[in-house]
């Protein structure tokens, strides 16, 4: 989606947009730090090769420039791979494919099973496959070409390629997505069938778009994971927003609040704080793993309740404020290692530079639309398409348009992430977060988790039985 | 499809590529004249408000200049129709949008059972739904936004818009084309599943890309209608060709080809009166209707049975060509409207501009593909991709990809259209010609012809029952 609206960026781009009040929100804390156990998480080297294939710019114009060609990074295992046996593709997103590779340790797992090629692609204007390379994000020149359109294309052009190349025509590909990946997974179900016999797409808020669900939803859904754990926690968060907000009209209230934030530098607004505590919640909320992990960042298992611990345990004469930067550090520093917080320029090592972009074309309601589109003029020189997305994908009645139509899509989701409520519940997991059922099998995993990742096993077995008996 | 291969003007395109040996051909002849009985084809004025749609130029990229707006044209027939009852859209292909209306009088027969809204939408660069204007078909930079997928989703765009409109979002659609229209029809369906619940492709070939199907049925379907008919004619018109070639070595030829084929001008080669031959009987297979017709020219009924008449009543003393000449003229002057013929000029009347850069995106293969991507990128600046149909649409094993996944889809063929050959086979008729079925009912149709429609009629009632039930 050049088309998307938010995602995993949306608070950050367009926080100023999003009503206060819709807000569960929060304020800095003290004794946090004897809650917080020192954390390694250790980044094994991947079990991949890495190719590059030339891509063709631009899939749907025939302009002389659109065939420009650009190198599109993939990675392959084919270790437990036998010929004529499944392909799984990852439909890489925003972000170097290393990252979805590192957690989605689920294909590795089931690969022996299914004697499966595993392929992860990166997703055009992410990692090292930069069409323009380092002035890919120059402007809406170049970066008119990233878009989800172009993005399913470029999968599908890499995927017959590779079949032809490898000599495994009949191979059948299932393709994997999680979150927008997972999105792209389910389109590329829908818009290219004769290419993926099924798609399992975890975490896919394939609904969060025009105004198909009230955009509030996503937020009502961070703020139950808190309640869900405890009503003092919800509260002091929901509290701490208004303690923040009075702050930013007192003199001397930065400096404070640098001090109580431990920030590296001082701070030049609140706002900044604001979307420091905001990005901590909702993140945590989305990766509420039930084991150790380090998607977002590195986090102990069931990091809303160890958050929600921090807050319950400080004494109510502290400010909610102060309780709740306590709660929100352990996102920040559950690995110890930092001093102090970059709050102002806090840098992710993801590779999402060009999400801004994509979220932009099109914000969802709920959010001032002309604003967001006037900015969008202004910075880029385009206009939002806010019903685009919609129109080439579909979302109206989708459950009784895929009765009829579509087949082979998995879409699961965990109750625990608030973009289940944009997504079509099909494998529900009340306590799943964030496409948790991607992640590698632990030796901690709860029944539901493993009950989850069997289902989907036996599904994704039952399409291929299908496809072998239709050749 | 920019994406195209050819289709009705492939040959006149590509003509110079066509292996000499798999045409079946012919020479000029003489005492015709009294076996063409004056024609009159009148043209009643068609039942449609005209009205233009701002579309976007480019759906697939976001740049500044994609957002460009272009007026695409459409027509409206809502004299039968009752709100929330169908809106049957037809999806223009290659040509003015009035010809599709004149010719596809089925819609019209059957907007009243319905109560159905009727529109016509004419396919980008064609007609009057110019993006550029009268600077259209300058060069690949305007006419790079010429292709099936951009039409698709102006489609898209503009249903989507016209239901919101007219407050019938509920109004389920179903989308009708034939022959590339077929194919639009069909595409549209399966990737815009949400937006139209069913398809009729009429004498859609589909798998008349890549390598699906051999190229050379084409031509053995239009040599088997006139075999069908008459061995005598098959072998005058096949040995007509050699008759023809000859010429081109000898003086004083062209002067007396010129007076045989009654040109208006003086010829400057005999590869003008190939083609023109050529069309007449390609075309005439074609549009072997079993009643009068005028969508390519006006012909009477069956009209390779006329053709076969003529060449079979001259005696065998005149020589081939001429009697191929003598046949080939009741396609170009049926209505005795042609005091000679402009065999290296002539002209079409149906908008059809757009379809050399169409078709010569994707030549077929049993062409010489080398040559044709040479002058491509002579001709253009651009080269072909010879391989994204069949990406983007699929083919390979496209029945058993439909039997999993897509539905709504009738593929109807006359086996009398040499295009059958490359369509899915679903409802099929032995006698029909090209999108016969989209033709007004008339008092003197087959039985063969009245059935194929009754089957149309109540496949559509059935996708509509199901859609209202599921509602």
């Amino acid at each position: 989606m050049a088309p998307c609206l938010s995602f995993f960026f949306l608070f950050l781009f367009a926080f100023s947009a999003i009503p206060a009040n819709s807000l569960p929100t929060f304020f800095p804390g003290a004794a946090y730090q004897s809650l917080i156990k020192q954390a390694k998480i250790s980044k094994p080297k991947l079990p991949f090769k890495t190719h590059y294939f030339p891509q063709t710019l631009d899939h749907f114009t025939f302009q002389p420039k659109s065939s420009k060609l650009f190198y599109q990074k993939y990675l392959i295992n084919s270790d437990y791979w036998r010929k004529g046996a499944p392909i799984f593709v990852y439909t890489g997103n925003e972000g170097n494919i290393e990252w979805f590779a590192a957690n989605t340790g689920f294909m590795l797992d089931i690969a022996p099973k299914f004697k499966a090629l595993l392929v992860f692609i990166e997703h055009r204007f992410y990692g090292k496959s930069m069409p323009f390379g380092k002035d890919s994000y120059q402007s809406a020149k170049t970066l008119g070409y990233l878009n989800s359109q172009q993005a399913l294309a470029d999968f599908a052009v890499l995927i017959t390629s590779l079949k032809q190349n490898l000599s495994s025509e009949a191979s059948p590909v299932v393709v994997f997505g999680g979150s927008y990946g997972g999105m792209l997974a389910a389109w590329f179900r829908l818009k290219y069938p004769h290419i993926a016999i099924g798609a399992l797409a975890s975490s896919a808020p394939i609904l969060q778009f025009d105004k198909l669900i009230p955009w509030s939803s996503f937020y009502d859904a961070v703020s139950q994971d808190f309640k869900d754990v405890s009503l003092n926690c919800y509260q002091v968060i929901k509290g701490s927003w208004a303690e923040l907000e009075a702050m930013s009209t007192q003199k001397q209230a930065l400096a404070e609040l640098s001090k109580t934030f431990r920030t590296c530098k001082s701070l030049h607004s609140t706002a900044s704080a604001r979307d420091w505590l905001w990005t901590a919640f909702v993140y945590t909320a989305m990766v509420n793993y039930p084991t150790k992990a380090d998607f977002m960042k590195p986090l102990p298992a069931y990091p809303v309740q160890k958050m929600c611990k921090i807050i319950d345990k400080i004494p109510s004469g502290a400010t909610k404020l102060s309780r709740a930067f306590a709660a929100a550090s352990l996102y920040y520093n559950y690995s110890r290692s930092e001093n102090c917080f970059k709050i102002e320029h806090e840098v992710d090592g993801h590779g999402l530079h060009g999400w801004g972009w994509q979220e932009s074309m099109f914000p969802p309601s709920g959010f001032d639309y002309e604003e967001f589109a006037e900015q969008c003029q202004m910075k880029y020189g385009v206009s939002p398409r806010p019903h685009w997305i919609t129109t080439e994908f579909g979302g109206e009645r989708i459950q009784k348009v895929l009765k009829r139509f579509g087949s082979n899509i998995i879409f699961s989701n965990g109750m625990q992430d608030p973009w289940s409520r944009g997504g079509i519940i099909a494998l529900v997991t009340e306590k799943g977060a964030h496409h948790v059922d991607f992640r590698s099998a632990t030796k901690k995993d709860p029944k539901w988790l493993i009950q989850l990742r069997k289902q989907e096993v036996e599904i994704i077995q039952k399409w291929l039985n299908e496809y072998y008996a239709d050749l």
